[in-house]
């Protein structure tokens, strides 16, 4: 393994583990344990699951892997908060949703070169890639490698002690 | 710019944002306002905020850079819970912590080269490391970039809507 591909693998391990994380954390839970709230009058549990479907689904265009799969999701889960949609996919649909989109995700990170994740992703020009070459396909990677964290931290309050 | 220089930078600039983010959130906080729970009865933003402080002063030693400056922080924020340690430093002096403790590890990451963030760190074996070449140093930043994202979402809570 040369040095650059030890380094995107590490960024692609560390995305697999917080995906693992949610996972577990999300997974298992039943359609009454998703409404649980991460602090009270805050975002339930099945909100912030569904935001984080909805922005990895973006990450297909914005990383050039292909179409968006399920744009319907961002009126309840991206450009709406918490609440402002009344009916919501059930956990089971949530738990396909989220396979398939991470599955996607996956497929299209195992296609890439190290070079590929260097070079820029499909929402910045060549113009402004060439003043900043950090806003490559890696910098959406660990962007929402964060996000998933982020969130994590959150929906971890509705259940456990940390 | 390399290949894997891109990578590495992207990673730090990635590590950066998130120092930039705590930041502005912890900083602009006086001793009264770190006071403030993330939700009833969970952990104050100060404990928060030392946390962070405590986990990244052991990155020092972790990523091969040097000893720990404040291990003394370890009882009030890292094996003890919040609330265990009563005497704790000001938010003047987590401050004056927090830059240099942060300043001394971007002085370290500009020391490395690629191939040095895709080399072990310094708590697997060379062994271990030889099985699984992804215990790298670049996992550590990333780990932590993750982790300050993580209770980043939770401090969020003390003060915004999301």
């Amino acid at each position: 393994m040369t040095t650059e591909q030890s380094l995107v693998a590490t960024a692609i391990d560390a995305w697999k583990l917080n995906i693992g994380r949610a996972d577990t954390l999300f997974s298992g839970l039943d359609d009454a344990g998703l409404q649980a709230e991460v602090a009270p009058g805050r975002n339930r549990l099945i909100y912030l699951w569904g935001h984080l479907i909805a922005v990895h689904d973006a990450m297909l265009p914005l990383l050039g892997l292909g179409p968006r799969l399920h744009a319907e999701l961002d009126a309840a889960f991206l450009t709406g908060a918490d609440r402002a949609v009344a009916d919501l996919p059930s956990a089971a649909e949530l738990k396909r949703l989220w396979s398939e989109v991470n599955g996607a995700l996956l497929a299209g990170f195992g296609r890439f070169t190290a070079a590929d994740w260097a070079d820029k992703h499909t929402v910045v020009s060549a113009d402004d890639f060439a003043k900043n070459p950090l806003r490559n396909r890696l910098a959406i990677l660990l962007s929402r490698t964060t996000h998933v964290g982020y969130h994590l931290g959150q929906a971890r309050l509705a259940h456990d002690a940390d």
